[in-house]
Formats: structure tokens, C-alpha cells, sequence
């Protein structure tokens, strides 16, 4: 199996799961217990919230266990907009390819009562910091720009709209899910005040997240109950999953110069390689994408068959979104960066991970090609396209 | 080391373990990806829901997976809330013993206005199903109450309540969490129409819950995102917890019957020795409890230090719910039975499990008489008892 699927989930590193292995049959207490069997799982807790701080330049006790990204996305939203209505303030600031985490998020609050800009995203899939800046007013409380987009890997520029929102006295959260053990994260110099990860995109254990939030700016609960983690969140704490979390991240932030480079020469090559597709097209800037991103759509194409038909030769790809798989519609964000409907639904990500190798690369590159050709051949809607009764839209 | 702290949470059993193992590192997809090694992971998802809905004897799509008990509960009282209030009810019928889960989003739910009746409870720590009926007013949306308390181990009259429930017309919910296992579930004869399990209370992974939520209520999501759990909660699936938990639910119903026999012989017998120490309570019915539970109050005594010494012998006890154990106020629990103040902050909880010898409970039995010898040895406030100038309360 060739698993190009890393941007869905990883598959976890040797390092987390033994980190994890002991907090399930031996250190298993609860932190909140006296006994020592309590202590010993809330000292295991202590430092995994230290070390996932550090990995972050942030401080422990800005570091807030959650179930997962989603979770931290949506108490992030919410946290900083009933700041905002405390404070008069009900607009918020954010673009139209974020996370449907985010997006669903600033569903529910408009229906609250806030309002809500989407900034438009350039065909290259790189907002400009500058849009971000003009879409702020006097009464916005919040900034949610992702770091990395999900589905086309652009990387946005957010250390710049982090100096603007400070500037401006605005909150600024950031989706980093899908940024975290790729790009470099410095919440001081990057000025971000609320951050989302989720363990199970960078070789941690499914299940877990963390949502940073600056010294000083209350989380409000999701979830009430105990008053575990300074009471902004209920439960007891999933300590073999931090605990590997914690691992998982200290691993991936210390290799990630060295796999960031190696993985960006099997990226191009895979870029290249696909290029050679007529009627193709590289959604998102070429450079300033994530290191394990590839995405294209292909003219006349389905993408679920070329999916189906990758899957046929052990190749594990996705056309974009997991978490919207289920759906018919196509993507929010291909349309967001100005994708026809009918070119948006032949999509193809391609997520790598240190595992994947030259052979692999050049296996995807040749499968895609022979399934695009096939399926294209058909393909009634490809058969008018060749033959002149439609126009191609892809050159 | 003797564990008798399983009500706070428990070792996971080696079979849970090992069903979850597999999908750390190998059934690592997410079940929302169309290829194999999604397809394989949404497999290991349909089975375990499948195999938990017929350990509760529902249907599969009636069970929500959720991070923790905290969360099903706050899901299942908000969901019930927010179809009450579109029926113009707005008043739930609760109990002032609750788990602060509950208790917590009930009162999230007054500061939204809704009107909620917390009913008192008796002095063996048993409601009555007929105080809940007549609780019941025309515009009571929902009936919240636990199976067995978390702190004293009573058993409610749950099924008693559900038909009430049923035949008024007003949802039931009953939070699980301390039960399962130990107790007999079945969602049809006791007619309950929202139950919370939380997986490490029964042998199972930190971190995993469910809800289980009769066809036709509709849940309001808490996380907001992707369609995962037909829109009811977004966030890729924790799948190696949620495997994990369906083995270790199995696994705890099957033996139910032959371990709650074995227990309750313990358990009495750690009731009987303690019983003897002068001036202490049991608390909660003698015999409607579970069969893991043992509460004890002991008059003169700080339950903190209790618990450190009974520590320095190995012993892992609570004082009562580990969710509270940073705070200073005495148990709501105890209060709530009507133990005064300084009764209630004498207390000590000793939760059993299937690991638990005769051995350890004599040396339990033993331990805890000289450590309340001991710590009334060096107690100000039992001397003014010993010499008269105060007025014992316990016999």
C-alpha cells in the first residue's frame, strides 16, 4: 500500500505509541486523584503540557487539552467572540477556504448575531495580508486565518496578518492542523493569540488536540463538568493520547528542516510528473505549499472513480477533504479559488510523509496517469471535449 | 500497590488493549476516505457501534461516539433542551447529586431560561420515582437522572422512572457512567431515551464515550465541522479508543453477573470491618449500591489526609469524585444526603474492581482503622469530641 492520504490522518510513530503504552495498564490513574497512582498520570500530564508548549514557544498554561482539532477550532471561535460581545465587538474576520470547523463555527455565530467578513482567496490560494488588514473595522474581535489550507496545502502569511491584528488590538486564532510539523510555529513571533492542532495529522494518537490560547484570554468551556484543565474543559484527562501527542510533536518539530527539504524534492517531482497531463492543472502556488502537498484537478475527470481506480493499484490518495467526503457537493475551497464547478469535482490530493519514497512517487505519477487516460476514455463528457462540442477550460 | 480507586478510573484490560492496537500504526485510515485503508477503518467504526448499541439493546445509529462522558452528557442535556424549548418546554426535572456534568449544563441551561427542579435526595441516597412524577409539570421538557451516584455508588430506580417518562411524555436521560458494567442495561425495558457511558470506567481507553440517543431525538452538535457521526459530532474518529472501548464493554458485560456476585462479597466485607470503627457511616443504602462501592464517613477526620496516609500504605482511595478533588467545598453528594459540613469532609470512597482480592480488603479494613486511630490521635477537634466539650454527631 502506498498511503499518499497523510494530510486525512497518519499513521503513528513508534515514539508516541511506546510513550503511550505505559498510561494504559500501569500508569493509568486519574491526574485528578491524591493518591500516587493520580500523581504519577498528573505529572505525566504537567509534562507533556510543558513540552508541547515549548514545541510552540507559548507558555504551559496556555496550552488547552481538547478531543482534536475541530474542538480546539470551535472553542476558539467561541471563546473569542463572547469576548467580543463583551466588548461591543461582533464582527469577525476570516476567508472563504477555512476549515468547515471554522466555517460551521461562524455559521452558528452569525446566527448569534455577529457578523461575519469571508474574505475571497486569490487563485494562487494565498491570502494577502494587506485584504485581511482592510476587512478589519472597529468592531472586530477576531482574526481566524489557517495556516496551512487542508485540501491545496497553500500557506498563508501569517506572521504578517499576526503583526496586523496586534497592531490593531484584534484577536488573531489560527487553524494550524495541518501546519504543525511542517512549518515553523513561534506564537510570540508570529504574534498568534489562539492556535488549533490535532495529534493525529502529525504521527500522534486520533482523539486529541490542543487549542493555545495567550495568557489572559478566557476559553469558555464546550464542554462543562469537572474542573479539569483550569476549567476549560470537563473530563478527565486522556493522558496516554497527550502523553503521545507530546511525543509525536517534540519528534516531528525536530525533524522537520531535514523532511521539510527531503519531502519538497519528492513533492516537485510528483508535480512535475503530473504537469505532464494535458488539461491539468496544480491548484495553489507552486512554492509556498506545503512540503507533503500535491493537488490538481484534471479536466473531464470524476474524481471518486479516479480515486476508486488508484485505490485498485494500493494507492491510498483523497480528492480533497476527508471530512467532507460524504458529500456531493464539490469543494468550498477549490471553488473559493475560482475553480468551475465542473472542473473542481476531478480532483486529486496527494499528501506525503517521510515514508514515502522516490519509487513511490514515480509509481503515483505513472498510476494517475494511465487511470486519467482511461477514465477519459470513457468519458462522454471527454469524447465532446476532444471532438470540439464543448471548450476545454483547462489548457 | 492496591487500586481501589476504579471509580475514578480503571486499568484498561488487556483484551481492550490489544483490539486497539492494530489501528495505532496499521488501521491507521480515516474512516471518511473513500480508499481501502479508509474503508477499512469505517469498517472497525460500523462494527464497534453495532457491537456497543447491542450491549445497551440498541440500534447502531442510536449511538453517538463522544471524547468522554462529560461530553455525552452535556450533548444530552443541551439536545433535550433545545427540542424542549422549540415545544415551548422549558422545564427539566433533575437531582441535587448529579455529576457536575449535569449539574453544570443545567445551569448553563437556567441562564438560558429555562426553569429547572433539582430534586432532594434521601438520606440512603435513593430517589423515589414517585418524587420525579410529581416533578413532572405540563412543560417538562426532560428528566435527568444518574443510575448510580458517583461518590456513594446508589442505584436509581431507573426503569421505574423511564415509564414514568414514557408515559408523561417527557424524555429521559440517565447518565451511565459509573454503571456500566456493574449494572444491567437494556434502553428498551427501562425505557430510557438518552444514556452516557464514559469507556474508562469499565476496563476501556481514556478519552472515548458515547451517547446513546433514542431514533428520532435529534442531537445538537457541541463540535461543529465535518458530517462524521451523521453531522452529530465533527472531528475524525477516535478509532483505536472507539475499538477499544466496544471490546472492553463487551468484555464487562459478559461477566457482569459472576464478578457483581464476587464484589458484593467483597465489598461487604470491607463494609463490615469498617463498620466497626466508632463514631463512622456508611454511606448510601447498604445494599442498593454497586457492587464496587464502599463510602464511609468518619467523624474528626480531614478525608485528605486520610487518603495521603492510606497512600504512604499503598492504597489508592478518593475522597469522593476525582472531578472535584481541588476543591476545598465538601462533596454535594454528601450534602445533598445531608451530611452536615464537617461530617462530609470526613470522607473516604473505596471503588473495587475484578482485580481486588480478600487480602487487600483486610488490609484495607486494617490500614483504615489505624489511620483514623491515628489522625483522631493528633485531631484538635477530636479531642473536644473525646472529652465532651463538642457533641458527636455519629453514633
Amino acid at each position: 500500500m502506498i498511503y499518499a492520504d497523510n494530510a486525512a490522518t497518519t499513521k503513528m510513530s513508534k515514539r508516541a505509541i511506546e510513550a503511550m503504552l505505559p498510561y494504559f495498564s500501569e500508569g493509568y490513574g486519574n491526574p485528578s486523584s491524591l493518591h500516587s497512582a493520580g500523581q504519577r498520570a498528573a505529572e505525566a500530564l504537567v509534562s507533556a503540557r510543558k513540552r508541547i508548549a515549548s514545541c510552540l514557544n507559548a507558555l504551559p498554561r496556555e496550552i488547552t487539552f481538547t478531543s482534536g482539532g475541530s474542538e480546539a477550532d470551535n472553542q476558539a471561535l467561541l471563546s473569542a467572540a463572547r469576548l467580543g460581545a463583551k466588548q461591543g465587538k461582533r464582527h469577525i474576520v476570516s476567508t472563504a477556504f477555512e476549515h468547515h470547523a471554522v466555517l460551521h463555527s461562524l455559521k452558528r455565530l452569525e446566527e448569534e448575531g455577529f457578523s461575519v467578513t469571508l474574505l475571497p482567496v486569490p487563485e494562487n490560494g494565498i491570502l494577502s495580508a494587506q485584504a485581511v488588514e482592510e476587512a478589519i473595522r472597529p468592531n472586530t474581535c477576531l482574526v481566524s486565518v489557517m495556516y496551512a489550507n487542508n485540501e491545496i496545502g497553500t500557506i498563508q502569511p501569517i506572521a504578517e496578518i499576526g503583526a496586523i491584528c496586534k497592531r490593531k488590538g484584534v484577536l488573531f486564532h489560527t487553524d494550524a492542523v495541518q501546519a504543525v510539523g511542517h512549518l515553523p510555529i513561534d506564537v510570540e513571533a508570529q504574534h498568534i493569540d489562539l492556535l488549533s492542532l490535532s495529534a493525529h495529522k502529525f504521527h500522534g494518537p486520533k482523539g486529541v488536540g490542543a487549542l493555545y490560547a495567550r495568557k489572559g484570554i478566557p476559553l469558555m468551556p464546550l464542554i462543562e463538568g469537572g474542573a479539569q484543565e483550569r476549567g476549560k474543559r470537563a473530563g478527565t484527562e486522556n493522558i496516554p493520547a497527550i502523553v503521545g501527542m507530546a511525543a509525536a510533536l517534540e519528534e516531528t518539530c525536530a525533524g522537520m528542516e531535514e523532511r521539510s527539504a527531503r519531502l519538497k524534492v519528492l513533492r516537485d517531482r510528483l508535480i512535475d510528473g503530473l504537469r505532464e497531463i494535458p488539461h491539468s492543472i496544480l491548484n495553489g502556488d507552486r512554492e509556498k505549499r506545503l512540503p507533503s502537498n500535491v493537488h490538481f484537478c484534471f479536466e473531464g475527470i470524476e474524481g471518486e472513480s479516479l480515486l476508486l481506480l488508484l485505490d485498485d493499484r494500493g494507492i491510498c490518495a483523497s480528492s480533497g477533504s476527508a471530512c467532507t467526503s460524504g458529500s456531493l457537493d464539490p469543494s468550498h475551497v477549490l471553488l473559493a479559488i475560482g475553480r468551475p464547478h465542473e472542473i473542481a469535482h476531478g480532483s486529486l490530493r496527494l499528501s506525503l510523509s517521510e515514508e514515502t519514497t522516490e519509487e513511490e512517487v514515480d509509481f503515483i505519477v505513472q498510476s494517475v496517469k494511465e487511470v486519467v487516460a482511461y477514465l477519459r476514455g470513457i468519458s462522454p463528457v471527454w469524447r465532446d471535449l476532444a471532438n470540439g462540442k464543448k471548450q476545454f477550460i483547462l489548457s
